[in-house]
Formats: C-alpha cells, sequence, structure tokens
C-alpha cells in the first residue's frame, strides 16, 4: 500500500530515471532521480503543465529563461514553475543520486 | 522564488502546523508539521477529495478504517488515500518535528 522515495535507486544510472506515481485527470506526481544529469545544451523544457518541483536528497542547479543567475536546489528546496516558463538543469551532484518530487498540474494556481 | 520545506520550523508547536505552499483550482499542496500529534480519540478524517502523502522527516502511524494495523510511516514513504477513506493518526514521533507532503486533489485517480 506505501510505497518508499528513497528504495529502489538503481546502482547504475545511464539516463534519468523517472518514474510516476500518481497518475489522475488533472495531476501527476513524479519521482525524478539524476545524477549527474543535466539538460542537454541549448535544450530548454517548454511544458504545457505548471510543475511544482521539490529536492529530496543530493543538489541541482537550475535556469529560469529570463533569471540571470541559475538557482541552487538542496534538499528540501521547491519551486513553482509556470506552465510554459522555459527552464532547464544546469548540473546536479555527480557524488550522490539528487531525487526530485514533480507534481505536475493542469490549472492556473490562485496562489 | 525557491522556498525551504525544513525551514520556518517553529521552537514550540501547540497544534499541528499546516501551510499551503501551493492552492490552484484542483490541487492544494501543504505541509504539515506534527510533534506528538495525534488525532483526538475516535476522530477519523472523511475528506472529499484524494490525498497523496509523504512523510519527509520524523515518524508516524496512520490508521486506515478496515485496515487491522496502523501504517508506519518513515521519511520517504508515501501512500495514497482517497477520497472517504477514513483515516486518523495515532502516533507522531515526540522526538522531533514529522514534517509531511500532502497533495490534495479532486479528480479519481487513474493509477
Amino acid at each position: 500500500m506505501k510505497s518508499n522515495l528513497f528504495a529502489n535507486l538503481p546502482a547504475h544510472l545511464p539516463e534519468e530515471l523517472c518514474t510516476t506515481l500518481l497518475h489522475a485527470a488533472d495531476v501527476r506526481i513524479e519521482r525524478i532521480v539524476s545524477r549527474g544529469h543535466v539538460s542537454p545544451p541549448g535544450f530548454w523544457y517548454d511544458q504545457e503543465q505548471h510543475e511544482w518541483v521539490l529536492v529530496l536528497q543530493g543538489a541541482a542547479r537550475l535556469s529560469i529563461e529570463g533569471n540571470p543567475q541559475p538557482i541552487e536546489m538542496k534538499p528540501g528546496d521547491h519551486l513553482h514553475i509556470p506552465a510554459h516558463q522555459k527552464h532547464r538543469v544546469e548540473w546536479t551532484t555527480p557524488d550522490e543520486p539528487t531525487i526530485w518530487l514533480a507534481v505536475h498540474y493542469g490549472e492556473r494556481p490562485q496562489r
């Protein structure tokens, strides 16, 4: 019935591992595991849905288009990325898996 | 722009502390901080929305109506509680704050 977000981490991670934890009509919750992975050069995510993202373990740097500096993300840090706000992952630590929780949803946030 | 889930933990917590992190039409993300708090005797939550809940820190025991045993929750453990599935918090550790992340949403999950 319950699962654990820190379980089932593969020893080798040739690509980012993305696991859907919940998928409902307007909401999708994902666990993403990175280990040194970054977005390809020049690639920007441009998503149809809003995204609320939380770092649970590890460390990352995220760029938001138009922001002069990347945002440093450490465990507990969370961020809202509105739909079509272009963003990319500049860096994730190679020292340990970085575990993200992402909540994608379709409606405009009220706050 | 970013916030941290482990920040702004009050030293004294006479009641559970519930902070809304995001509120959109069909989705509400909350941080709940408990320290030894439990549901009142005989009280069961009976919610209109589905809830996906994750323990980030601490330890808890959650009862689901009809389940013979409470569910032990430790950091990383997550659980889906369908709307109107009665549940209650039997125990949270008195030793440290227990930090929950709850995603409430309105649509029937597809998985």
